[in-house]
């Protein structure tokens, strides 16, 4: 207390002790009857002469603030407090559709929530183990040592350079036609969407997507007031059917798939679908935004050409990478891949939103990339989840009561129940330590409700065989 | 090339010899005479056997995608480029007048643009040359022992726990109440508005703010198309009496203002108009946002408690916080410190535009704080930019023909000419090196064309004395 007084060179300064103090009395942070230091204390606390102080308490007192108990010290009078809360907005009533809207769809407010201890199926989150800090630091040490000072001040909204360079090089190791492309860096996948979002769609447009997919996809969608239209995956893949009388009967802005372990359903599109898919929308002149959020886990060692190879030279396809599934999500570091023009417009819109994506982030991240640590990071996390991906799967067809499970690999299995609830399930199970995700968050159209996605990336072994017998468990004692 | 094929195990290896080929054909990778590598070489480089590459060789003859020429080799056919650019989307018609408007709006895309070697005026960046690397390796190195792989994971949409804590002890030591107030971490100052504005206010409401105010701030109400009201400021501060008409005649939504170091005038609003114009906002019931992003910069020595201390325990003020001007604007962390529930609201608000902000970023920041070192630095850099200011302002009195010269302190003083376009001026002076920002950007109502901010972070006193005087000289010669 009082060790955060300056003083003011325009102002006398026991009219600053004054109203220094004044101000502490009026917030209440000296409240009724405290004592104040003698003038002598407070001189040395402020940094000021005993008699400045003197004449600020006694302006005090002619202002009814203090009071002085002889021989006893300078005490604060019964004041009101100026803003005792008397003002008080009520935010939830005053704020926007918009807030209420995520509020209302932030599934990290509604539902169970993951408890120390637990067995978590839930989170897609990698398993942290597997990161190297040595090779981290040590990206962080020559990247710092290289760029010095400059990489802490302002940067440029489409990303670091370097880093810009590397991935489009990356994309070209997809086979990807980098012809008239670029990339801007985004705060990962999330933000790379959103901002795609408010360029290319306006409120009410139609978009289609994969039903079930990504959570976070339909809660943007649902924020930027799109009309989402789900077409229905099952084993075999997309209803193209279903997806060519859609778009006979709508007029649709854009389409939003996840070919490589779609979220939930893990599954992988084969590369003959996606030329079938991407000539339905092309005839129908719909761009496509790629969700490639996954592409890096490819552990069944199939390499599938992304849409955004397919395009060719074309400029239709939105490629939205990240991996924050893989490495360092923390860090909330993506790409979007796209047509050039498109590019230098999503480029002002993060200029908008927070001038640019951390510069020291991406040198990191940059740096390790480059350093060829990433490919045998990859291979390492790659083995790692494919082994538990096949023991995940005996486990789920040995212990739990399923109709069909889907999943090619990735993080995660998506599970139809046999006529159970998952959300009933997910009670039961919780009682018992043991959280995973229930399907129905998936659906554009509140399906789902018999699905469960059953994340194994962060179980351990032990952890699987536990957890998931507990499952088993509790949907048969619901069946019974 | 040909270094990404993966096998697949679920398909004819040959087939995705063919199906790989085939795809780098059809995308101009492999264009029309291009001589494929001899089966043998491909069997190496594709680590399939030579029998597989010639059944996929056959199959590509076969669907005419390749020929051969006896003893010479196989060669790519004349394939049409399937999609070789025939679809093209035009993403500047298709894109939302949003993004159209954020482009516009884009000050980095349109006017002079600092080149290197130039003396710039300009940025109000932070001069790097003061950042103490040493201390930010240290901090780095250090949170990482302590956080370990955690702190490269996910982490939470509000912010990192212990910055959080240590940024409410620093905003209570502003002597502000922190009872029922919290903090969301963002990607520094403007995404905490932009994110502020898209919670409180509706497109069409009524913004007041001064004028001329921070030009990101214009360009975040417009994006979020809001009514915009600049209350005048001149050299005494802001013209209440213009504030009370305006409030009478309009029903205001919220009030952005900046009462330390305001930009670009440099002003800092005493304590007692402070009061008053809390008590005038108040009287209406009109939040305040207040715009903190220079408040560090204090280096006139003064306290003055923000609007975030005068309303007590009142919750009407959102106070936004930055070190931007000062540090590390490279790593874009900055607070909003608020109504605990409407930080709540903010929180899922955050969530789902990028998750959260980067765990490292924060944690760096966060131990660099704590360590103390950040109070040392604070005082260097405010010795460091007192002088330059009073340097600044002598030669601008020297030099320049001014009207008025605006500013406290802070980074940047304002200057008023003497009936000369700040444009005109500008485009002279960018041929002799010399940039600097033109008033006018600042403005709500298009005015200010006699206006200058010249910024003097960044420049050296020699260059300082340099610009300047160029300044003056070309001023003078459009006047005569």
């Amino acid at each position: 207390m009082f060790s955060n007084f300056k003083i003011n060179e325009k102002e006398a300064i026991f009219i600053q002790v004054y109203n220094y103090i004044k101000n502490m009395i009026e917030n209440g942070m000296l409240p009724y009857e405290s004592k104040l230091p003698s003038t002598r204390e407070m001189g040395i606390m402020l940094k000021v002469s005993r008699t400045t102080v003197i004449k600020g308490y006694e302006l005090l007192q002619d202002k009814g603030l203090v009071y002085t108990a002889q021989g006893k010290g300078t005490f604060v009078s019964k004041v009101p407090l100026k803003k005792s809360n008397e003002w008080n907005i009520d935010w939830v009533r005053n704020c926007t559709s918009y807030a209420k809207k995520a509020e209302s769809l932030d599934i990290m407010k509604h539902g169970e929530q993951y408890k120390k201890g637990m067995i978590s199926f839930k989170s897609i989150a990698p398993d942290e183990k597997l990161f190297d800090l040595e090779e981290v630091k040590r990206a962080f040490l020559n990247r710092i040592s290289i760029e010095g000072e400059k990489l802490l001040n302002y940067g440029y909204a489409k990303g670091y350079k370097p880093l810009i360079d590397f991935m489009m090089k990356y994309m070209k190791n997809k086979g990807v036609n980098i012809k008239n492309k670029d990339i801007l860096i985004t705060n990962g996948f999330t933000e790379g969407f959103d901002i795609v979002l408010s360029a290319i769609a306006e409120k009410g447009d139609k978009i289609i997507c994969e039903n079930p997919t990504h959570n976070t996809a339909i809660k943007l969608m649902k924020l930027h007031e799109l009309d989402i239209i789900g077409i229905n995956i099952n084993s075999d893949g997309v209803d193209f059917k279903q997806l060519e009388s859609k778009l006979k009967n709508n007029k649709i802005k854009a389409a939003y798939i996840i070919p490589s372990y779609h979220n939930p359903t893990g599954m992988v599109m084969p590369y003959e679908n996606r030329e079938v898919m991407y000539d339905i929308l092309r005839k129908e002149n719909i761009p496509i935004i790629e969700d490639g959020f996954n592409e890096e886990l490819q552990h069944l060692g199939s390499h599938i050409s992304p849409m955004a190879a397919i395009c060719g030279e074309e400029n239709s396809v939105i490629y939205i990478g990240s991996l924050s599934k893989i490495l360092f999500p923390g860090l909330r570091i993506g790409w979007v891949f796209g047509d050039k023009r498109l590019i230098e417009i999503l480029e002002s819109i993060k200029r908008s939103k927070n001038i640019h994506t951390s510069f020291l982030d991406q040198g990191i991240l940059y740096e390790y990339m480059n350093s060829g640590v990433f490919e045998r990071y990859v291979k390492k996390v790659r083995s790692t989840y494919r082994e538990k991906y096949k023991y995940c799967r005996t486990l789920v067809e040995k212990y739990i009561p399923y109709k069909e499970i889907i999943g090619d690999g990735g993080l995660y299995l998506f599970i139809k129940l046999d006529n159970i609830n998952s959300k009933e399930l997910l009670q039961r199970c919780y009682k018992r330590g043991v959280i995973f995700m229930p399907g129905d968050i998936f659906y554009t159209d509140g399906r789902g409700e018999d699905t469960i996605r059953l994340s194994f990336g962060r179980a351990s072994m032990e952890e699987m065989e536990r957890g998931i017998k507990i499952i088993g468990e509790e949907a048969r004692a619901i069946v019974l």
